[in-house]
């Protein structure tokens, strides 16, 4: 299959000078990109910057190696929770000590369900009849939250016959559910941006509906966070998780965050009370006393490695700002949208016939600036057409069933990126290189 | 104060000689100890070594870096957790595939306790006279996991009057509990080392007692694994929790270990379900269906680097067993107290005065066989003691609220450095640096 040259030609002067204008373009350097890598699934796995790299070294040989138990003195590690989680906070809209970094996702996800339902089981009365025991949720949520509800809803239910309940609804039923089932709802949780489509729900919205009812709010900014405004203190959000190895370049696995209301601080209970969220965690009292601010939510001793690298990638959004991003994001997405259908449409003009039974069907919302940082395409061969892009270097990913989610993180692409991601892509569909055998073995987990 | 040089010549000449005996000696190679300093605080936070920092440097550069979302599968991210449960298994006594390492210790423990009440609760009958809903612990033990029990108890008796509830007797007061209160017992939950005296539970003995009263028992190894010789399956213990980055030197904060003995797994059920403890994760499942296996105690994305870490660091102990480790350990213990007893004896023979009131105290039993790999101290100004100690290159740790504790790590200490840190301490002792004031700042978190 020809390339046309023009076409492409075109398309790379225009993001050249699209490259010339965009003010994040100096961020790009501090990533450690591998060469020939189109790197478009930063939603899943952020990339190493320099910074990580030299805190990693750091951490492991003049922290660990040199002080050893004192760096918890010397170097702080006892903060770092707080400090990671003060890194945060503005990117969220989110008031210092409001924010702590600790755990996982799914572990944050636990507790703070369950302070909700502490909080909303002790403001009402004893009549069962009326008890808001709903967990309203959407059916598309990112698995682990549905998950986490239905072990929260195993072990109550163990212990009563209320205990709580998962109500999973579509999206677009949420308002409605809210209305018709408010009183008997304890808690709403909902993922900002859905991992799959990448639709946004309207937090603001959502949450003040949702108080109008008694409700509680919890969100999910899995893939919001670092690449979204947020503004959850102005929206009177309650709760909120995160998680800080996507659009916040924390590394694999690094921990998650969790954000509560400071209004919610004082009477705050969390079952998972270990010892690092206690008042005086070295004093080793018998009893269990939280702590008064956001480190009453941490347990465990944290992941010090892990966490110090983070800390370092978030030194890269020191001196900029979520709205210069979300407009990267927008004109990265809305871009690359249009090379491939400038692409798609010279190939066919070329070839003289359309491939409708096998062309990628865009399975999310149309404008770029009503989705995330993504754009996803529904294909029956979805896996093998990833493993083929992956094959040349464009490095997206694939979700069951069958659908290719390709990344705008702003902070290390560039315009031109996107035109040699669309080329690879269009001319993949094209030549239908998806179908070699190579690309449809599924050895793949993630 | 003058040294008595000839006795201590006499201590040094018999370290040679013990030295050269040791089988464990040239592991210490494998360590990267800062010079001059003798690190006897192995049990607060073991030592970076070699293996260690070239995988730190690997997993970020390398696998990270340049594999980036492909080292999920390249460089078998997904499986770590159960990679490096299998490599710490044989430390416990434990069989392939009993033991993952996850989240923290108190996470953890939150898991098991659940389980174990969710086993205990579908058993019994609906009489709730005779309902099991006691956790039996003792009160001297590690506060998270009193902590962790607290926060339980808190979030199920929000869902009924009887939840589960505390109940922590001294450690001596276990086995008469046990015999009176057996059938409200739902969990036994000892920690087998503890962590100020160094006391030892019988693990056998306690575990049979237990299961003939039909309770179910969790040990906290925290103190133990990797320095004692453990027989889990052997004892038939039902759960067993313990961390990583003590005697096992896997990190700052490095991810806990979980075991379920094998015949609990098929019919677990742990609140904690995170998407990582899914079937099938990456199938994106709306209902929680849990993994077969060990696995299924996995909730979030796991810390990869810190687990990584840890996996290089658990290398060390391949080709070396815990009962060369528990003999060391019992030597080096005897020999820094008989030390210490030679040394104070003969600075009180030179000033021909006694220093009765202002002494060290043992804060453990006597014989160190008695004891885990530890020997105990207590002094109102044990605090002070132990910055005296820092100060000189002796790293002690202290516990509130007069405890002194120095630990054996045998992977890596010298009966050399046994002389070294008595001759130190004893200086200390009887020159009463330690009324210093710049000792006497407390300024130290741990």
């Amino acid at each position: 299959m020809p390339v046309n040259h023009k076409v492409v030609n075109e398309l790379l002067t225009l993001a050249k000078k699209y490259n010339q204008e965009d003010v994040l373009l100096p961020v790009k350097d501090e990533f450690l990109i591998p060469e020939n890598m189109i790197y478009v699934d930063g939603n899943s796995l952020g990339p190493l910057s320099k910074k990580a790299k030299d805190r990693a070294i750091e951490v492991v040989e003049q922290q660990w190696g040199s002080s050893l138990i004192a760096s918890w003195n010397t170097h702080d590690w006892i903060n770092l929770p707080q400090t990671v989680g003060n890194k945060i906070a503005p990117l969220l809209g989110a008031s210092e000590g409001s924010v702590i970094c600790c755990d996982s996702i799914s572990v944050n996800l636990f507790k703070l369900l369950s302070a909700a339902l502490l909080i909303q089981g002790s403001s009402q009365n004893s009549d069962n009849k009326t008890a808001r025991h709903l967990i309203l949720s959407q059916d598309d949520n990112f698995p682990t939250d549905l998950y986490v509800v239905q072990g929260l809803q195993d072990l109550m239910s163990s212990a009563s016959s209320q205990g709580c309940e998962l109500m999973s609804v579509k999206s677009d039923h949420i308002e409605k559910s809210i209305v018709q089932y408010g009183d008997q709802i304890a808690v709403l949780m909902l993922t900002h941006v859905n991992f799959r489509n990448g639709d946004i729900h309207d937090m603001k919205r959502l949450t003040t509906l949702a108080h109008g009812k008694g409700i509680l709010v919890l969100w999910d900014l899995a893939h919001s966070a670092g690449v979204l405004p947020l503004a959850l203190d102005e929206c009177e959000v309650d709760f909120a998780v995160g998680c800080t190895y996507k659009y916040l370049n924390g590394g694999p696995g690094s921990p998650g965050f969790a954000y509560v209301a400071k209004r919610h601080l004082p009477a705050l209970r969390q079952p998972l009370s270990g010892w690092m969220g206690h008042k005086q965690p070295f004093a080793f009292d018998h009893d269990y006393q939280k702590a008064d601010g956001i480190e009453q939510l941490l347990c465990g001793t944290p992941s010090i490695i892990s966490m110090s690298v983070l800390d370092a990638a978030l030194d890269i959004f020191a001196n900029i700002n979520t709205l210069q991003i979300r407009a990267k994001s927008i004109d990265l997405n809305t871009f690359f949208q249009s090379c491939m259908d400038t692409l798609m449409a010279s190939y066919e003009h070329q070839t003289e016939e359309k491939q409708d039974d096998e062309s990628l069907v865009l399975a999310c919302k149309k404008d770029a600036s009503e989705r995330g940082s993504q754009i996803s395409y529904a294909h029956p061969s979805a896996y093998a057409i990833c493993q083929a892009l992956i094959d040349q270097g464009v490095i997206a990913d694939f979700r069951a069933p069958d659908i290719l989610r390709i990344g705008f993180s702003p902070l290390f692409l560039t315009f031109t990126d996107m035109v040699k991601a669309a080329q690879i892509l269009a001319n993949i569909m094209f030549t239908k290189a998806y179908l070699a055998p190579e690309f449809n073995v599924k050895n793949r987990v993630t």
